[in-house]
């Protein structure tokens, strides 16, 4: 009787979502979401929010935070006035925002694959049709496939790789995005978490004639409850994403407004990132070394320049999403790699771990029960798929 | 070379936008927006927060939230489980969701005549057919136009009237949905501000066959700021609206979700929300008698039984968005009246009037002047619209 809209078909179950409701399982030990440290986390004073903040304001956001945000975007070397700054709540708004503003049935959105699971879930739910980048090819893979209306990428860090593309690499795809006048659009949240020297310059920077959003976050940097991100984009752009914006939530959370403004005012706040990047190093290589140690039979990777993942290729093909079931009955959490590829299928297994938010004793509780669960995945394999009508079978994690 | 998605041909400037813009500005005496009094929010501590409050949550609210919530939506008689609430970044997020799960273009959506502004926007951007509802008229209206797949309605104090439905209609409104399988929409951000003994009877809770979305807000009771609202619903929809929830912000503000429910568990609560509704009383009371000193020889209007706005019908018609522009010159704000309508032009000219955030003496000021500009319009009406493309015109305020 009830009458769902056409887009609902494409409306599935969220490995994000199920993982959320996990983590606070007592007892869990998560490498699944990517969820900042804790104890990372700064102090909040709320005593001091002018009552003000508590009213409506507006939606574009609050003028003093834009006028931070583009001075520091500007120090970045990507030059936009405070005008064409767009308050968030959240940098997953930015996705719904720009997939409502750009995605029709059947458009071309370009993304690379694997790339952020609730990015292509939203772009698919508006019925994109995806096509994946490759970076080795000219023209990026791009030439036969016709131009995309828009172009996502997560440049700096990319999530799940923690790859960070070359100076030419950012030059061939602004180039291309240029010359086939598809709309660029960088994602950037985990810019502020470097392990190692990296060319970081936005590829918004240096577009000459193409429309571009670049989006970020506060969620890695302050604290992701605050839920608290932001965009810039081509003057032509922000219009309609503002309105957009309203229509969404009319304006984001003052209170969270009001304390990140003062984090990032804060004289101390260039020196908290320092500290926050080797905080995120140090639990990178402590992460690292308990892969070598009950990992490195099993799979293979690349250290992380930056960001909050190692994303590890099995040596042998398993079906992952099957893995998690496992593990989470034994209180382990992690990213199943299918959800993240454009495309349907892989060839190879792959799995997304997150090393920012378990201390090292429990994830090396975590890594050694993984490891005996994948050893025993390998031995069983090919191991069938159990029919999604059995009974007693909670909903599936990735559909 | 910007490719849009063709729902953009629906994406027009928001009055709300524009007026939350300017409300800021010194000297403003609003009434346009829907603005609590500043000085009924509470006072906030935050110092108190638990830090986990920090770290990402779950999409679908804190349970002890969901939980509160549900059991104050029994005492209104709305029965459902706390597992059927989806806490919301606002209840225009709630607007957002559930137009996303049910519009196409043209699908038939039901909506009172004049309804609330932005929620004509949005289920206009995602292409819907709206049918007006006639409260007068058997099946309301509906029995020619074929059965809606949604039917939104704010029976409660009514935006941008200020109307309560009877009991009769509540029936009579839950009867047609049941009979024609379509799905209510009821949103109720106004209940708590009562001013004269009304039913208040969620007209959801009525239903016996068709789905429903339940919504409110904190705005009003509490503080808009926080931008927290929430939804309760049918069993069958409360999966696919957490899935869009999470796709559309991962979840809501935690520090809001913990400060609003410390004040729900509060054992004032009740007793705030009662000295809220005689407060917001006070000034219903003050302000119509203001309208009658200053408005009566140019409008009509009913007192509202409840809620924050007096909905005037002026004597003449005149070009209410002009006017709007004239008073905004002045220092003066308040809402045109055709954005409230589903239908395209109304032979009569309406104007919204915010009682409840302007101070008495800035009222009184206000009204003076709105009545002088009024009595201006009228003697030169009819009042040729400028071109659009006059020089140093500003973006029309409706379009």
């Amino acid at each position: 009787m009830t009458h769902f809209s056409s887009r609902v078909k494409n409306l599935h179950a969220s490995p994000i979502r199920e993982v959320l409701a996990v983590i606070d399982k007592p007892g869990m030990i998560s490498f699944a979401g990517g969820l900042p440290s804790s104890d990372t986390f700064p102090e909040l004073n709320i005593s001091v929010i002018p009552p003000t903040f508590l009213q409506y304001g507006p939606s574009e956001g609050e003028e003093e935070l834009r006028a931070e945000i583009s001075k520091q975007l500007q120090e970045n070397g990507l030059h936009c006035d405070q005008k064409q700054v767009l308050i968030l709540s959240g940098s997953q708004q930015g996705i719904d925002l720009v997939a409502k503003l750009f995605i029709d049935p059947g458009t071309k959105v370009a993304v690379e694959s694997p790339t952020y699971l609730a990015a292509l879930q939203v772009f698919n739910f508006f019925g994109a049709n995806l096509i994946p980048l490759d970076l080795t090819k000219p023209g990026l893979g791009l030439l036969t496939a016709g131009a995309p209306a828009l172009t996502y990428v997560i440049p700096t860090f990319q999530n799940p790789t923690g790859y960070c593309y070359s100076k030419s690499e950012r030059e061939h795809l602004g180039k291309t995005c240029d010359d086939n006048g598809s709309t660029l659009f960088e994602d950037d949240p985990y810019r502020d978490l470097m392990y190692e020297d990296c060319d970081r310059t936005p590829i918004c920077s240096l577009l000459k004639r193409s429309s571009w959003i670049y989006q970020s976050s506060f969620s890695k940097s302050l604290a992701p409850g605050l839920r608290l991100g932001f965009l810039a984009c081509s003057t032509d752009l922000i219009k309609p994403l503002m309105r957009l914006k309203q229509a969404a939530d009319l304006h984001s959370n003052r209170l969270s407004q009001w304390l990140v403004l003062k984090q990032i005012q804060d004289t101390e706040y260039k020196n908290r990132l320092i500290k926050l990047a080797n905080t995120y190093k140090g639990k990178k290589d402590s992460f690292e070394q308990l892969l070598n140690e009950y990992l490195s039979e099993y799979a293979q990777w690349q250290s992380p320049s930056g960001g909050l993942f190692f994303w590890l290729k099995l040596t042998q093909k398993i079906d992952t999403s099957l893995l998690l079931e496992e593990c989470i009955k034994q209180n382990i959490a992690f990213m199943p790699g299918q959800a993240f590829f454009a495309e349907a299928e892989q060839s190879d297994s792959f799995i997304r771990l997150n090393f920012s938010h378990a201390s090292t004793d429990k994830a090396e509780k975590g890594l050694i029960i993984l490891a005996k669960l994948i050893k025993y995945f390998f031995k069983s394999a090919p191991h069938p798929r159990q029919t999604q009508s059995s009974p007693n079978r909670p909903e599936p994690v990735l559909t």
